[in-house]
C-alpha cells in the first residue's frame, strides 16, 4: 500500500492555520458527544522511525480534554509480559466507554520492528496476525472505534532526520543502532511495513497513510481523520434512519463539506510523451515480443488477466487495440464490463466475476472490472458505504486467490486530467463518427471529477498489492500511453516465467 | 468438538413420525417467507463416510419446493478446476435470493478427505482455512443464511455400514479403497476432522454436529436445526424491533417452544462413586504427587489455569479446597469470578479476564470463570443473542492465547442431576451452618434446569478444543468427583512435564 503514496505532499502555513483550528474545534466537540454516546476510542500510530509519532501524538491531544484520554508508549516485551499471552498488555490498556487510548506503537510492533529486529520469532509471525485481527475484530464488534496512522517517510528523510537527531545533544540519545540499522535496510523493512498493511487493512479499522515529509500536512491529515472517522461513527445510526441532519442540529455541529482531501494522482506527470517516430519504431517490437511471449505462456499453461481502468476518454479502447493486435485470437478474451444484469444482481456482487475467470493458458483482458464497485457504484451512492468499504479486501482476497493459483495479475489505471477530458469529449461530440462513443452520462460522471479522483486515489491505496500492484499509466499522451502498457505487460511476463525457472 | 457427542443417541417410531410431520409443515411456511425476503440459503452436509448424507438429503428436500432448491454433488477437483482458484467452482453454485443451495461434500473437501488423501497439498491447507473463512463471511455480510452438518459415527459403526454396503450388488460400488483406508485410520482422520470444526465454527456460521447412528434421529435433527436457522434469520430484524409476536401472527406461525433438545450430558454415568476407605487412600497420594509436581512447574515457569464451572451444589468448593490443601500458597492464587462490577461493565466482556492470567509459574484456579457469558449470561438473556454467539470464538481466542504462550489449560465441569441437587439445596436449608451457601438466586436458577442444560451442552461441544478439552466431573458422588479432578490435574501435567522433554 505504500508504493503509491506522494512523499512530497505539503501544506502552506495559511492553509496550515486555517485548518487546524476548525479542525481543534470540531476534535472538541466530537470528544464530547463521543463520552455522552459512550463509545470508546484507540488511535494507534505506527510508522517510520523519526517520521514525527511524538510530535503527532502532542498535536492531537492538544485539541483533547485531558480528562478523557490516555498516552500510551509500547516498548519491547519485558520479561514478565513474555510468560502471558502477547496481547495481555494491550487488554491492560482498552480504554473504557468513552474514553480514548493512544498508542505510540502498539500491538503491531510484533510483526514490524520486532520482527526486522529478529525479537520476533519467525514461526509466531502468523499468530500474529491471527491474534490481532481477532483482537480488533472482538472490540469493534463491542462497539470500539479504532483509528490507525501508518506515518511514512522516505529513506532519504528519515537519515535526514536521524543525522539532525544526532546533532543536538539533548535528542542524540533517541537516535539508537537499530534506528541505523532500519535505515540502512530501507527496502527490507518496507516489504514487512507492506506486508503488515495488506494483511491488517479490514473494513472496519482501515489503516491511514501519512505522507510524513511535510510535518505541518501530517498533523491536518491526522486531526481530519480523527474527525471524519468519530463523525461517521456518530452518525453510523443515524445515516440509516436518514436524519443526520437533525442529529447535527442538535449536536451544533456544520459537517466540513471535504475536510481534506489530496490525491495520489496529483504527482502523476502528465507531460510525458513520445515522438511520432519512436512511438511506431517501439510498437512493433514490443507486440512482436509479446506475441511471443503469448506462446510460451500457452505452454506453460499460464492463466493472465490484465485489468484496465481510467477516466472516460482516457483511451482504453485503443490501447487494448494496440495490446490485442498482436496476440493470436484463440488466446485471448477481452471481457467488457457494464453494471450488472437482472440475475447477476441476485447474487453477491463478486459472483460474476468468479464465473468469468480465465483458464489457464488464456489471456483475460478486462474493460473495466470488479473495481467498478468502489468506483461508479460508489460514487454514484449505488450501494451503502458498509459494501463499497468491504469491497476493497474482497476485490484483494479474488486477486490473492488468483496469484495463488499461478495466475499473473496485472492492473493499469489510464490517467488524463480534467483538461484533456474535456479536449477528447469535444472532438467526439464534433466528429460524427466519434459522437456514438460519447453519452449523457460521461458528461454527468464529468461533473463528478472530484468525487471520483477521490474513490480513485482510495482505490489505488488499499487495492495495491505486493501480488496484485497498479500500474498508473501516464495517458494525455496516447502514444506514451500504449508504449508504457505494452512495455508492462511485456516485463511482467518475462519476470514471471524467469521466476519460473527458478 | 467430537469428543463430547454421545453417539448413542436415538429417537423411537412414534416420536419420530410426529415430530416429522410437524416439522415438514414449518419447513414449507419457512421456504416460503424466504423466498419471499429473499433470503439465499446454502446447506452444507460433510461427515464420515457411510454416515448417511445421501438420505439426510433426500430427507431434508422432500419437504421444499423442488423450484426453490439445487442440490450439488462435489467431487475431486478436475484437471480444469485445478487451473481456476479453489472456490470458483462454489461461486458457480451459489443459489440467487431466495433459492436453496445443498452441498453433498462441499468447499470443505479440500481440507478434509483431500487432505487426508494426500490430495491437497500441505502447505495450501492454511491459504485454504483463510480462503473459506473469507468466502462464507463475504457471503452472510451479503445475507446468506449457511447452515453446516457434520454427521458423526464411530469407527464401529462406519465398518459396519461400510461391511453392509458391500455385501449387496447395488451398493457395493459406493465402497472405495479410501473409506476403508478412511476407517483403518479413523482417528488420524479425526484429529482432522476436529481441526477443520474448531478453525471454521463461525458465529454466524457455526457448525451443527448430528450424531448419525440412529438414522431417523440424525434426520430429525437435521431439520429441526433447519428450522430453527431459518426461523432466527428471519426474526432477526423484528427480534430487535420487539415485534416477533406480530411478525409471527403474519406468518400464521406457531414457533415451537423447544423444537429438539437433547444433551451430551445424558449419557454422563452419576452412579460413579467410590469406597470410603479407597477415597482416603487415594486422596493421600494424588496430593503428595501434587505436591511434587508444583515444584516442578515452579522451577520450569509454567502457568497453569484451572477452571472449575458446574451445577450450583455440584461440590466446586469442596473439590478446588482438596486441590488446594497439597498447594504451597505461593504459588496458587483462587480467583473466584461473580458479576462484573461497574467498571468491568465499561470495557469489553474479556478485559478482565486478560487483566487477571497468571504469572510464569503460578496455579490460578477460577471459581467460575469467563463461561458465565455463555452460561449465566445467556440463559438470564442479561446480554444479546450474538453476543453470547460471538462469545465461543472470543473464549477459544483467549484459550488458544493462553496454550501459544506455554499455559496449561485445564477445565473442569462438575455435574449432578436435577435431584441430587433438590437434595443438596434442602441439606443446605436445614443445617445452620450451610444456610448462607444457599440463596433465591439457586432456586431461581434451579427453576431454569432445562435451559441451563442446553446452554451448558452446546458449551461442552463448542469450546471443547484440542488445545483446552473439557472434563466432565461425575460429581453425584462428591467423593469420586475428588478423585477424578486431581488425578486429572495429576495426569495432564505430568503429560506436559514429558512432552516439553522430548
Amino acid at each position: 500500500m505504500l508504493e503509491k503514496i506522494d512523499l512530497n505532499k505539503s501544506i502552506d502555513h495559511k492553509e496550515y492555520t486555517d485548518k487546524l483550528e476548525t479542525l481543534s474545534k470540531q476534535l472538541s466537540v466530537l470528544q464530547r458527544e463521543c463520552l455522552s454516546r459512550q463509545i470508546p476510542i484507540m488511535v494507534v500510530f505506527e510508522g517510520w522511525g523519526a517520521s514525527g509519532k511524538g510530535d503527532l501524538i502532542n498535536n492531537l491531544i492538544h485539541s483533547l480534554d485531558p480528562r478523557g484520554f490516555k498516552v500510551f508508549s509500547i516498548d519491547i516485551e519485558t520479561e514478565e509480559d513474555k510468560k502471558r499471552p502477547y496481547l495481555c498488555r494491550f487488554w491492560n490498556k482498552i480504554p473504557a466507554k468513552g474514553q480514548i487510548a493512544i498508542f505510540d506503537r502498539s500491538w503491531y510492533r510484533r510483526i514490524l520492528s520486532d520482527r526486522m529486529d529478529g525479537i520476533s520469532d519467525k514461526k509466531k509471525v502468523q499468530n500474529a496476525y491471527d491474534e490481532i485481527l481477532n483482537f480488533e475484530d472482538m472490540l469493534i464488534k463491542d462497539g470500539m472505534l479504532i483509528i490507525k496512522f501508518f506515518l511514512h517517510i522516505s529513506k532519504h528523510e528519515q537519515k535526514k532526520r536521524l543525522h539532525k537527531l544526532e546533532e543536538h545533544k539533548e535528542t542524540a540519545w533517541r537516535v539508537t543502532k537499530a534506528d541505523w540499522k532500519h535505515n540502512k535496510n530501507y527496502e527490507e523493512y518496507l516489504a514487512i511495513n507492506n506486508e503488515m498493511l495488506e494483511k491488517t487493512d479490514m473494513a472496519e479499522a482501515p489503516w491511514s497513510i501519512v505522507e510524513a515529509t511535510d510535518l505541518q500536512y501530517a498533523e491536518i491529515k491526522v486531526l481530519s481523520t480523527v474527525v471524519e472517522r468519530m463523525e461517521t461513527e456518530l452518525t453510523k445510526d443515524v445515516v440509516a434512519s436518514r436524519k443526520v441532519d437533525n442529529y447535527h442540529r442538535k449536536l451544533g455541529w456544520i459537517p466540513s463539506e471535504e475536510l481534506f482531501h489530496n490525491s495520489t494522482l496529483d504527482s502523476v506527470d502528465l507531460s510525458l510523451s513520445i515522438e511520432k517516430e519512436e512511438y511506431r519504431n517501439k510498437l512493433e517490437v514490443l507486440q512482436e515480443k509479446i506475441a511471443i511471449l503469448q506462446n510460451k505462456v500457452y505452454l506453460l499453461q499460464i492463466p493472465i488477466v490484465i485489468v484496465f481502468e481510467g477516466w472516460d476518454a482516457a483511451g482504453k479502447g485503443g490501447t487494448i487495440k494496440r495490446l490485442t493486435e498482436c496476440l493470436d485470437p484463440r488466446g485471448y478474451e477481452v471481457i467488457p464490463i457494464a453494471a450488472p444484469n437482472d440475475i447477476e444482481k441476485e447474487h453477491h456482487y463478486m459472483w460474476r466475476f468468479y464465473n468469468k475467470l480465465p483458464k489457464a493458458s488464456q489471456i483475460a483482458i478486462y474493460d473495466r472490472s470488479w473495481y467498478g464497485r468502489v468506483l461508479v457504484e460508489r460514487v454514484e451512492e449505488l450501494i451503502r458505504d458498509e459494501e463499497w468499504k468491504r469491497a476493497y479486501s474482497e476485490i484483494n482476497q479474488l486477486e490473492k486467490q488468483l496469484t495463488n493459483a499461478g495466475t499473473i495479475v496485472m492492473k493499469f489505471w489510464l490517467h488524463i486530467d480534467k483538461e484533456e477530458q474535456g479536449k477528447r469529449f469535444k472532438e467526439r461530440q464534433e466528429n460524427p463518427e466519434k459522437q456514438w462513443k460519447i453519452t449523457e452520462e460521461d458528461w454527468r460522471n464529468r461533473a463528478k471529477w472530484d468525487e471520483y479522483e477521490k474513490a480513485v486515489d482510495e482505490m489505488l491505496i488499499r487495492t495495491s498489492t505486493t501480488y496484485a500492484p497498479w500500474t498508473i499509466v501516464e495517458a494525455n499522451s496516447k502514444n506514451y500511453a500504449r508504449i508504457k502498457l505494452l512495455e508492462t505487460v511485456m516485463n511482467v511476463i518475462e519476470k514471471y516465467i524467469e521466476n519460473l525457472k527458478k
